[in-house]
């Protein structure tokens, strides 16, 4: 018995025109394998020439969001717009007359997921978000219908392949960020305005989607703590290279009896790990589970297609079934004060410092580390130019606060002539 | 609204221990994040003494398979018996009886899932299977709702974890395959008789049921190749490993337009390869789709909780949705001469011959490879003992047919003392 669903999509950029390809091309392949009819009805578009040069028929295409409301082929509507202007409102409006929402919009997601909520079950609606995190990657997926028997003690994952690709480069072939940068945003990999990728903004939306599943509780963006990479030097990376660690932009949640922690930080892991091996673009989720234990994730964050592939998969599971997931997060009502935070965070430290090549600088040094009970791993002396000599130390875990306190007063001895990195580590 | 579902467990072994555990220790943590109260109403367990060490109590013990199906309050059937033998019998007596399975049983769904399904679709029950494979790792689950917009390509999968096990100890410790068994046996990874690891049934198994779902044609056990790991010897692991190759039994699946392709058989790939970090009783499986690209899930193949997490997790998705999956295969009523096969498959390969040390035996072997225009990528002279040399050849991609013909006419040369290895590179 074959069902039937059609489609609106909101938005016919790249991801939208992905998405678009693989509906009109598998349609047959999905009646087969899938037993649904999925149909495009209509399609969004301002820019016509850019919807017709896809194959869109000029019938098809909707000159407001009330024509796509109002029309009743329409079953599901995809919003791929993005930002939390008129895919908000556009959303709203699908949502309110009873379609169901498949949407890859992390920002809009991140910040109003419990309101849309609201709407959706309303009207008894279905609101699915595979494609706002880590690209093709079935995470969500696995995470709602996959790890439920799990209570998920922690998520760590690289998702942003644009940092992800900068990092890789840095680390492979020694160039510097801005060369790196240069190339991603040659690439298409980076825009113009790289700040939200390589500030951690996405990343944030992201960490704060999946972490808001993996525990059931709705962690908003203001929770967590963000770090982005452009301060990161060729230099750490290659220094961490050699002592076995590999550096990643990481996705980090925790949820312990102290509370939950959550941050977006350059982050070194070591060489074995298995995040340390995802390169270039691609993206990986480590989850651990209390009875699943470790699980990996991997595949690309990105593009028309993987991202395109995540939206059809959500567009199928919704023509497939009549009942839908709402998140029942701990603290949805009562606000997010319920969730108890943790943001003095226990981290070991690499530390790398410019001080000058004099008798007695590191035992000054360690004296201020063991005066804050904070114990040291490994030193290393690993250069020396113009009577400098640069140190690099990796501690033991301590907190944050300590740490910065040490490092503050460490940079203000005469010795010292600069804290250059301090970076976490993870393992 | 509290969904209410009732479970009956058949077999306390080591998952069905584990399951019991899960469902019982989290019971209300399930139904403030699931929304579904899930009730162990009874088990079938012959070691009463078991049942009741576990926590059972002594009412809840069913004497009989028609007890269980009987059972009012029982929903959901879960079948950790393992084999074809009771179980198959009791699975088909639950179907009959309307109720939903759920099951780990690889044997048992490779060998007659259509007929299972077919009783189950008559009764409109439900039919699960995530544990079945790849352990706590919702691989079935993916396939089922995570990639359903790609055409799926190609599989590779690490999915037997104890010959997985033995392979890495093997390579990181330099032991021999039987102390290596040894050990797997002493930890309890392998069994007092290894066969069903160490030959590849079990994953042949495993790779009959992931790739009929991926490539979405019944592929029966009887058309996977398979060769198991008896035969391995640490030399050409560490051989390998030091030309840059890392040696995994891999369950190979490939949908091409010359036919299907399915095979367990030990690979060397590339140290680089993401599945060539997958160590000791981990496993993982590479999917390449269409649409979304490359994919890799990584986790526990195996153990009580790992497997519980999937049976559970299938437990909770069948109490939670009416709309059942029951898998749609091109070949489901015509039989599997509709699939098309590729048995002469085409793979790179690593040769190990010893060969008297004498001049002009290389020329001959080399005339022999391009008498029958196989091209060799790399040749190494690896070691020289008791006037013989040891020669290992990498070819580039090649016929099975054509490279056993030219291996056996190479051990019939009288400077050839023998073929010592032929394994499979997969890049």
């Amino acid at each position: 018995m074959l069902k039937k669903a059609g489609v609106a999509i909101l938005g016919l950029g790249v991801v939208g025109g992905g998405t678009y390809q693989i509906l009109t091309q598998n349609r047959e392949y999905f009646k087969k394998t899938q037993g649904v009819d999925i149909t495009v009805e209509c399609v969004l578009e301002k820019n016509k020439e850019r919807a017709i040069s896809l194959g869109v028929a000029e019938e098809k295409i909707a000159s407001s969001i009330e024509e796509v409301c109002a029309n009743p082929n329409v079953d599901i509507v995809v919003e791929v717009i993005g930002g939390t202007g008129v895919a908000k409102l556009f959303v709203e409006s699908a949502l309110k007359s009873g379609k169901t929402v498949v949407t890859s919009n992390k920002e809009l997601f991140a910040k109003h997921w419990p309101e849309l909520e609201v709407e959706a079950k309303k009207m008894n609606a279905g609101l699915f978000f595979e494609a706002s995190c880590v690209g093709g990657v079935p995470i969500i997926r696995t995470l709602i219908d996959g790890m439920q028997a799990n209570k998920i003690l922690s998520i760590k994952g690289i998702i942003n392949g644009t940092t992800n690709y900068i990092l890789t480069k840095m680390a492979d072939e020694g160039w510097s960020y801005e060369e790196a940068l240069k190339e991603a945003q040659r690439l298409g990999y980076a825009e113009f305005n790289p700040t939200a990728d390589v500030e951690g903004f996405d990343a944030t939306y992201k960490l704060s989607i999946l972490s808001s599943l993996a525990f059931n509780k709705k962690i908003c963006i203001e929770n967590v703590y963000r770090e982005g990479i452009t301060a990161i030097t060729k230099e750490d990376i290659a220094q961490g290279k050699e002592m076995g660690y590999t550096l990643k932009l990481l996705g980090i949640g925790k949820d312990t009896e102290k509370g939950v922690e959550v941050r977006v930080h350059p982050t070194f892991v070591k060489n074995s790990d298995p995040l340390a091996s995802v390169n270039d673009s691609f993206n990986a989720v480590h989850l651990v589970g209390d009875a699943v234990g470790e699980i990996m994730l991997y595949g690309r964050g990105a593009g028309a297609l993987p991202t395109g592939s995540a939206i059809v998969s959500d567009v199928i599971f919704a023509a497939k079934h009549n009942e839908y997931f709402y998140a029942s997060f701990e603290n949805n009502k009562k606000g997010n004060n319920q969730v108890k935070f943790v943001s003095d965070f226990t981290s070991k430290y690499y530390i790398r410092l410019t001080v000058k090549d004099m008798p007695g600088v590191l035992s000054k040094i360690a004296g201020l580390f063991a005066k804050s009970n904070l114990s040291i791993a490994e030193v290393k002396q690993v250069a020396i130019s113009e009577g400098n000599a640069q140190i690099v130390i990796i501690t033991h875990a301590c907190n944050e606060s300590a740490i910065n306190k040490t490092l503050n007063k460490i940079s203000n001895l005469e010795e010292v002539v600069g804290v250059n990195a301090s970076i976490r580590i993870e393992d």
